[in-house]
């Protein structure tokens, strides 16, 4: 539990940078709307919605899916053109894909953005859904890593208990045993730090700063508490030993 | 020229922050071997080149390289699939292409990788792959924006000069108008100071911290020279007002 609490602590950098970086252009709203991408042959999907869909299916090609925390957001994508080989995950799920949180962690992205860019358009459409892509990426990441990861441990830990919740059925005990309010507490704390000391020394006529509660409240809201909902998702579908 | 350096100094952020992203998996020499990316039907490139020509066939599409500063690595990239709508650049060049560092930019990077990653092999190589494309196009980004538009704004300010020193096709004397020495230790300075502040609130257990004499070793060998470098191509071809 401790190396997986690290490899989070690790992830929350790739988060916050990656935050910052897309906050450098504007909200650029046109690039969130359906049919309005510009995109020859493409008359519904908006440019956010193309840029994710091109971006995944070389990732797939890739065998960027193969990894359990790599969900993805769009269906239909082709398979790997490289065999990827992994140390074996110890998770025990008939598919990983039962575990995926990426419509919600999408919903809560798009609700972020207008508090973390400047408001109004400044013509880097491109730049913006490639910086999108890459920070909606990172989040996806770490909350499955999360719920894969942690719960699995967990369970390790205390089979007998997990077992008769999930036997149960008892979602609400499940999540209850998954709380822990000071660990919620030293992360949130660990991500204003990180958010203020990344930007201390720039020069705010360059960057745009983005404000660290932007950040914590969306680590309250989202990351945290959608780690914690696919952390029940795995247990409640996890198989017996 | 004060608008430009600002920009230029915007785009150290990113430069630093996507090596160190890179250091965080090891050098993972395989993945540079030509013949060796285990991707089907690709027998001879390495699971780098090809990697970087998938990223810059989608980023063709997108219209990346309709802006001056983003100059691709790879040939033969299909032609974007939407308008991009660009300000004027006020460049006076036949052919962006005119000015392109990237085979020498590339070679930089790859001398870069063994003194900035840990040695070995993780098995991460898609990830590894991933983060060299990005790190690599934002060096690319900022030695070729400087390029341009340094070189630019310069003539703009003393036309008769350096007209006079491109008719004379006199290299050595352009490069010397361009140095100043004092604006690039201020610029190595801050890549020093950006490194460490970026790096010191993080867990060292958790990350590889990346040693700030790298970065401004790269700074002072790479980008700064290939940036002049680039600077003295631009203003060799630059038509005459």
């Amino acid at each position: 539990l401790a190396a997986i609490a690290e490899t989070l602590e690790g992830l929350e950098e790739t988060i916050i940078v990656k935050l910052i970086d897309r906050a450098q252009f504007s909200r650029n709203s046109v690039i969130y709307q359906p049919g309005m991408s510009g995109f020859a042959g493409e008359p519904s999907l908006s440019l956010f919605e193309l840029r994710m869909l091109y971006q995944e299916r070389m990732d797939a090609e890739f065998g960027r899916f193969c990894v359990p925390e790599e969900r993805p957001f769009c269906e239909d994508l082709p398979a790997p053109k490289r065999s990827v080989n992994l140390p074996a995950t110890g998770l025990a799920i008939a598919d990983l894909n039962h575990v995926n949180l990426t419509p919600r962690i999408l919903r809560a992205y798009l609700d972020l953005i207008p508090r973390l860019c400047r408001e109004g358009s400044d013509g880097h459409y491109g730049s913006s859904v490639e910086h999108d892509v890459y920070a909606i990426q990172a989040v996806a990441r770490r909350i499955h890593y999360g719920a894969f990861y942690v719960a699995e441990s967990k369970y390790q830990e205390s089979e007998a208990a997990y077992r008769a919740m999930i036997d149960r059925g008892d979602r609400a005990a499940i999540m209850s045993s998954l709380t822990r309010a000071e660990v919620e507490e030293r992360i949130v704390a660990r991500v204003r730090e990180k958010t203020e000391g990344m930007q201390s020394r720039v020069n705010a006529r360059v960057r745009h700063v983005v404000d660290p509660a932007v950040v914590v409240e969306f680590y309250l809201q989202t990351v945290i508490p959608l780690t914690k909902e696919g952390e029940v998702q795995y247990l409640l579908q996890r198989r017996q030993s």
